[in-house]
């Protein structure tokens, strides 16, 4: 089935609705959001099978993981309705009058409030988890904001049945006329139609670095720029140390053949980069991370346009001067893809330091499951090519304890340019708790004050008020003195959920 | 005395300088950080009051404002460095793993880290607390980022002097060589090649729209986009609800004619607009507001560019069609100007709500003591006047609880223009706490959901890094299991200071 894109006359109507929902919605408490939040999270499950199968067909990934992700998607939307009731995310802050001070202190009292309508852009790789439904919709809708979903168009249909879905919770919610819509557009004139809209004050986006940064710039190129959330992946290096891989080179290997390799390698914290200094122990590793993926059978990718992008990124890295292989798959495809091209064949490879820090394809993500290993010439080198990679979701560090004593400057520039700190594990797999960033510096997330996984994300969507010298009647309950809603507030600078007590 | 623009060379120089100071500054504790800042303050007091004659020299500016002012930035510096000791600003988060969960929960614990050299450009109206030595470097040290001021050309030797100041705190507490720099330069070469600079990471300004929004696209225009904080100033609306003016007509009036003409008008707070009902009420306002700025005497505004805007923007406004003068000041200067011509005369104008609905050159500022009325023909007139309005710093109402509750909409629309928002009181006079927010919806400011005064200021300039699987010993002070530094945290989802107990 394939959709109609929208008109800019149809958006128009959209973002007027969502302008007057926004005046509605953004009164509603936090617990009115959070119920209509968990409401969402309900007619998810009861979309039953329809969903998974419709996802199976549109996006070729496994049913356990697809009942895994919707399973995700609902304790994302249930947690973030917690966190919003909680309200801990407002800020409040209470500074009471100081009436004989010179000049006298006013009365004030400031918590966040919703930015206005967000506009969403799901990605391929997540249909449930970071799409219609996903991280960015919660957030936006726990922050008070009406939100406006441009549909995948490789999941379209996915998409309608989980807009359907959020709907209905809208009306069984009461949700006010416009708090969601659900914009068909394969063409990028609909994209840039949401983004400039006038009504639009936030956008999030998940997905490349080419469609992201545009989206960006159209945010920032308006007469009222606007906050672009982009979340464009990286390739998330991973840095071996060397008393760790001497003790560990095998077992770091299996661990990183299952990482490259997981969900055909289409994650955004995929594993792209290894690095390692010239030894034994890395030819070791080498050998049995290229044992390892010969062995691993190949999947069929998202879509067309995945599986070629994969073979086209891939085979130029491969072309590139001093890079050569070291192993791919082996092992026959289990799945029969519907057009025998969508299967995509693990590969590692590996490069010189030198080679790495002189040719900038190779710092370049290739979406899919591979991975490159960079011998560096000694921890000097390895330094250096920390020092020269730009932003990350996350970089990790292999490595013993006396490793990171004895290498403190290596683990500062690798701390410097991710977002996610990892040690003796793998970045695949983004726990959903408070503690999580999933975001990181440019180019990795547009904005590296903000993550797109965990509560902390609806503060990209909200935005301080300071009330001046109101009575405690006219206050919004957040700010009341007795604090009826019982959140934690600075009052005079201590957190507390206490009422506040005039001097 | 003039100064020599830094050349292209100089400032990479300079933020060289900058980027290795960063990599010692950043891993500096709380507490050295905090005694870093305290000690500027204890310098800038020993400035004593050759900086006050300076400053008075090269602003114009009175000698009591000038010592408050220093006092004022003392008073940001100390309670800056409190705030940033306290540590509530890192936003530590701790999730405790839970290994028998399937996948397994790995532990994860974030915190704000700094983002890197922070450029900041100085106000010409304040040339301490806006300036070398004010809010947004501040904020920058606290959150562990050295400082790169641009001089502001109009007050150049009193930055100088703040300047050498700083140095001289620098180097009583050992920070390292480019923690600190000072830069000269009239033209805007200077200003792009720092906001361009790759080792610059964030941007600080107070000033004119023109300039904010400049600095703001050279940001956003580099390969790799940074955070341009300018805040640009607005024209403060003040709505004057019916009940209100009926009872306390002249009493506003008294209280704004005031807060028109303090310091000259020259403030981002000064109310440049009043909103008011046609009704006998709103003529004695506009007769006694006309009144009593007659009576207050011309004082000389900074500098012959700022006043030379105020004639000319002042003229156009009371050149557009129904525009009509109220008043203007009779009463002589008491201060014998330089070359007679910098006296900002206070004047207030007047227009319909017709008028101002359809020209959008009564929407802006006219930065100075000037102010005008709109006279509003109903209350549906003056909600699509605050609906028409751009963002603001501030949006002020005088109102009795009565007005309040049978406005709804209107005190709705008001409130969603601004970063502060003022019952009954004049937005002139921006009190220092964490509860005020100096900001709001653009053009006021590029990022509405930051403000530059008050702690919170400090977030703007650090992002969050998440330590995954890393062990106690291993983990910043901030993060340890047994709280060392006593701050509050998350854990697992709670806020609490005390230690964590690992399940």
């Amino acid at each position: 089935m394939s959709y109609t894109d929208f008109t800019v006359e149809q958006i128009d109507s959209v973002m007027q609705n969502a302008w007057n929902a926004f005046h509605v919605y953004r009164k509603f408490s936090l617990t009115q959001r959070a119920a209509f939040m968990r409401a969402i999270a309900v007619e998810l499950e009861n979309c039953g099978d329809t969903l998974i199968h419709t996802a199976m067909q549109q996006t070729n990934l496994p049913e356990a993981r697809l009942r895994g992700e919707r399973a995700r998607t609902i304790f994302q939307l249930n947690s973030y309705a917690d966190a919003c009731e909680k309200g801990d995310w407002l800020e409040a802050r209470i500074d009471t009058a100081i009436p004989d001070k010179t000049p006298p202190k006013p009365d004030i009292r400031k918590m966040l409030v919703p930015l206005g309508p967000v506009v969403v852009f799901g990605a391929s790789n997540f249909p449930f988890a970071y799409s219609t439904a996903g991280g960015d919709t919660a957030c936006a809708f726990a922050a008070g904001c009406p939100v406006i979903v441009k549909a995948h168009p490789a999941h379209a249909k996915t998409s309608e049945i989980v807009a359907n879905a959020i709907l209905t919770a809208a009306e069984k919610c009461n949700m006010p006329k416009g708090i969601f819509a659900h914009v068909h557009g394969a063409g990028f004139e609909v994209g840039k139609a949401l983004v400039t809209h006038p009504h639009t004050k936030a956008v999030g986006f998940t997905g490349s670095y080419t469609g992201g940064k545009q989206l960006f710039d159209w945010g920032n190129q308006r007469n009222e720029p606007i906050p672009v959330f982009a979340e464009m992946g990286s390739v998330n290096p991973v840095f071996l140390l060397p008393e760790k891989l001497k003790v560990s080179a095998a077992e770091i290997a299996t661990m990183y053949a299952g990482s490259v390799t997981l969900g055909v390698g289409q994650f955004c914290t995929n594993p792209g980069i290894i690095i390692g200094i010239e030894s034994e122990a890395l030819q070791t590793f080498i050998h049995d991370l290229g044992k390892a993926i010969q062995q691993i059978a190949p999947a069929p990718m998202l879509h067309t346009g995945i599986v070629d992008a994969y073979k086209k990124n891939k085979s130029n890295a491969l072309l590139q001067e001093e890079v050569h292989l070291v192993a791919e798959s082996e092992t026959p495809s289990a799945v029969v893809n519907p057009d025998g091209g969508l299967n995509g064949l693990p590969t590692i490879a590996t490069a010189s330091g030198h080679a790495f820090l002189n040719n900038p394809v190779l710092h370049q993500e290739v979406f899919g499951p591979y991975s490159i290993i960079i011998r560096c010439k000694d921890m000097n080198e390895m330094i250096e090519v920390a020092k020269n990679m730009e932003g990350q979701l996350t970089s990790t560090l292999m490595a013993t304890e006396n490793d990171i004593k004895e290498n403190d400057e290596l683990a500062e520039a690798v701390k410097n340019i991710c977002g996610r700190f990892i040690l003796n594990s793998v970045p695949t797999g983004v726990e959903v708790c408070l503690s999580m960033q999933h975001g990181g510096p440019f180019p990795a997330s547009t904005d590296s004050r903000f993550g797109s996984v965990g509560a902390d994300g609806i503060k990209r969507f909200a935005r301080p008020i300071a009330f001046q010298n109101w009575s405690n009647n006219l206050l919004p309950d957040e700010l009341k003195d007795e604090n009826p809603l019982g959140i934690w507030r600075t009052a005079d600078n201590e957190l507390t959920r206490a009422a506040v007590i005039k001097k």
